[in-house]
């Protein structure tokens, strides 16, 4: 692999409150995954983040969600197929009018949280989202968990997907993500973090909990920037990959 | 005047709570103003009634409103230039999105309660309101009250407009609305109505309250449905207007 | 049984939109399961609905509901139990003090929809409603499903609890409520749900969708009101327990 | 005056958005105003704070809002008396919840943002709130800027009052606060802010914005915890107080 596609969670400040640190991201991502207001963002903090986006280049992504803004959209929640579809539908119309006054486009949709996780291994949620995405867009690339259901799910639905692998997080034998409330499921080891991810992009392969190597299909790695120690790591994981002659650079520019 | 258009507030329903008959006044209406989210509907009810729009011919106006559902939408809010541009621009994105997801288009804006009135006076909002439409898509037509100096504010900053006038209210001898507040603002009399539309659609003239003769330079009449009794009034009038060789069209449409 | 609860859900109206009929329901029911805000009712509304049944001496309940106004809370969610206790806790303060204002006080608590179904049967959950419920005052009655673990749980908590059964649900026979799904959940027939009400009344009984006699020992009774048919059958309901000698009656008059 | 109370907006975090710092801040004031979550705060948070000022002796008082949660309840809005005194109700009832479960009761109501500045000089909202606070509790002080006539009306009506003064504020030679809109309007400089506060606190007077010696009866001082540097000065006040022999004491507990 001579390039890779770095994204990140941004817009997720809502109204007084801040979140993240969005203008530094954005020098270090090539994706954005912005929020559409279900779990975060309002229309004056979304139009900012997407002006930043695009005065730097970086990709546009729709990150659709539940409608739970108290919890952040980190809660399962049993919506029924109609209205996930319209959800997403809605969502998506948001940001790309958004993105339409900032004078770029929406490019790909990352499901949020809850959603994110609910949809790897539920495909009626699963096939909700995905004809959202066909009802609005269908050139629309869906970003999902590699080696995840879900993206086979997607792509025999006909839509574009780009598998994503996470760098801070630690991986089971089977390539799934260590859940959060077991013990070394998240890296805070920022040189390790660059080591994982350069093996990654390289070999396609990445070190299971359990020592194993495993492989790992990723044209794009998820880092977070809501503390500056991620912004940090995030940093870190960017030089490592231009010190080695990899590109950064987003998976919808090849 | 041989066509004229009738426009209604539809897609108001929110979750579990219905208000109105979409279904009825679709088929009396030629332009649907279809709430976005803010004031009210959600996004299941939304595309609905795009999806009744659409399957009609019946035109879809985004009816974009302050962010207050529990007031829905009719209280006067202080919202700075910057938060109602952004407002402007997602609820219209929103409703483009799910109107793509229905196979048609969003045709034009209307400002929907409180920040219709607000900005019949208010050039700051007034702007504001332009400069979203502007920012989103320009070809949009701003729908606005007959007279006002939104309009003018509106074609000066290079958008086309559409007046209307309000079937069931009476106006000053000035050519605005009489005050709900006071004693024959809002008219009953379906016959009645269903004269005075005559008349402006032929003469382009109205009985002001006071007895006197107005002109009212209108395309577009706004008739109310969230009540049987408000159905029957829209019926009437089409059937006049009809009757009377005048044809109800979408001003989109010429 | 010489007195029996009547049990209704009301106050779910919202801004604008209008659901049920609350002045009908508070004339047939002896106890009113107010909204709470969180997935029914604003405060104007919830204040109208309070000071009506304490003009009728209808006991007042605390309605309290996930936060999915939207979804009118009937989606299951994974809260934790640090966001369901405190949810709770502020549903019912702020009820307390809408029922202070109208001179009356809370007397129990009943979870809505998703949490109602959710709680029969997940202690987890179960336990933090519990534990919201003794926190704001350890003497109001939790309202659940007769025959429920969850009013066992509730009673070894040191609440005190009343068991209510449906008039319009068919019963599985072990004694839950057959899924909506289902043909035949709903009943419709108002003369045989006033039968099978009678009947439970008086020996405790109820006939299960299989055709056998199952025993159910409820002391309220839950009845609809949000269509006018709804209204009809609990109206019905209450004139054969008076004619047959059943004083309506709220539990907590006893 | 030999003691003074210190409040501070606290409580304010909402869901996964931190605001303030709590912690900090509870060390230093003697008053809390706590968001009843229509501006921010959501019931966990709100517990949160409730019972760390419960730990540390601080009172509770109901900062009490419009509902506007993305305008961070800073937005002027034309809400009806009727609609205004319920909201006060419900939210001042939220709050009692929350209190009643922490252990302690809440003491007072501070209305917040847009609602302050316009009930400072609107009476009929002004007498909306001060209902609402009456219907549920009549004993609850009202909070309000010094020499404003909404503090004439609530004793009127009957309640009792606190008048603060702004620790960071410029003050025009009326004792209004000098608009946020003008130059010089907030301070910034600590050692002056503390010298400003200790001569209100000995002599009932503080310097205009044009050097004249003006009369503020104030028996509380609000002081701000959203930055560091606002932490520091409420920090530098109190100390300035102690030093002086000014006891920092609630205005409930004398």
């Amino acid at each position: 692999m001579t390039a890779i596609d770095l994204n990140s969670d941004l817009g997720e400040s809502y109204g007084a409150w801040a979140m993240g640190d969005d203008e530094a991201m954005l020098s270090i991502v090539s994706s954005a995954n912005v929020a559409c207001g279900f779990h975060a963002g309002d229309p004056v903090g979304i139009l900012k983040t997407v002006k930043a986006a695009a005065e730097r280049g970086v990709s546009i992504g729709a990150h659709v969600s539940y409608p739970d803004r108290v919890g952040f959209g980190r809660r399962d929640m049993d919506v029924t197929s109609a209205e996930l579809t319209a959800d997403v539908i809605y969502q998506i119309g948001a940001l790309k009018g958004v993105a339409t006054a900032a004078g770029v486009t929406v490019g790909y949709v990352k499901p949020h949280g809850a959603l994110y996780n609910r949809i790897a291994h539920d495909p009626k949620q699963g096939q909700a989202v995905i004809d959202g995405i066909k009802a609005i867009d269908p050139d629309l690339v869906m970003m999902g968990l590699a080696g995840s259901p879900i993206l086979d799910l997607a792509r025999a639905s006909g839509l574009k997907v780009v598998a994503e692998a996470f760098a801070d997080r630690a991986y089971t034998p089977s390539g799934a993500l260590v859940s959060r409330r077991e013990a070394g499921a998240v890296l805070h080891d920022t040189a390790l973090i660059a080591r994982r991810m350069l093996q990654l992009a390289h070999e396609g392969t990445i070190e299971a909990i359990d020592g194993s190597t495993i492989k790992i299909e990723a044209h794009s790695i998820c880092v977070h920037g809501d503390s500056p120690g991620a912004v940090a790591i995030a940093r870190e994981i960017r030089q490592a990959f231009e010190k080695d002659g990899i590109t950064v650079q987003s998976f919808l520019n090849r």
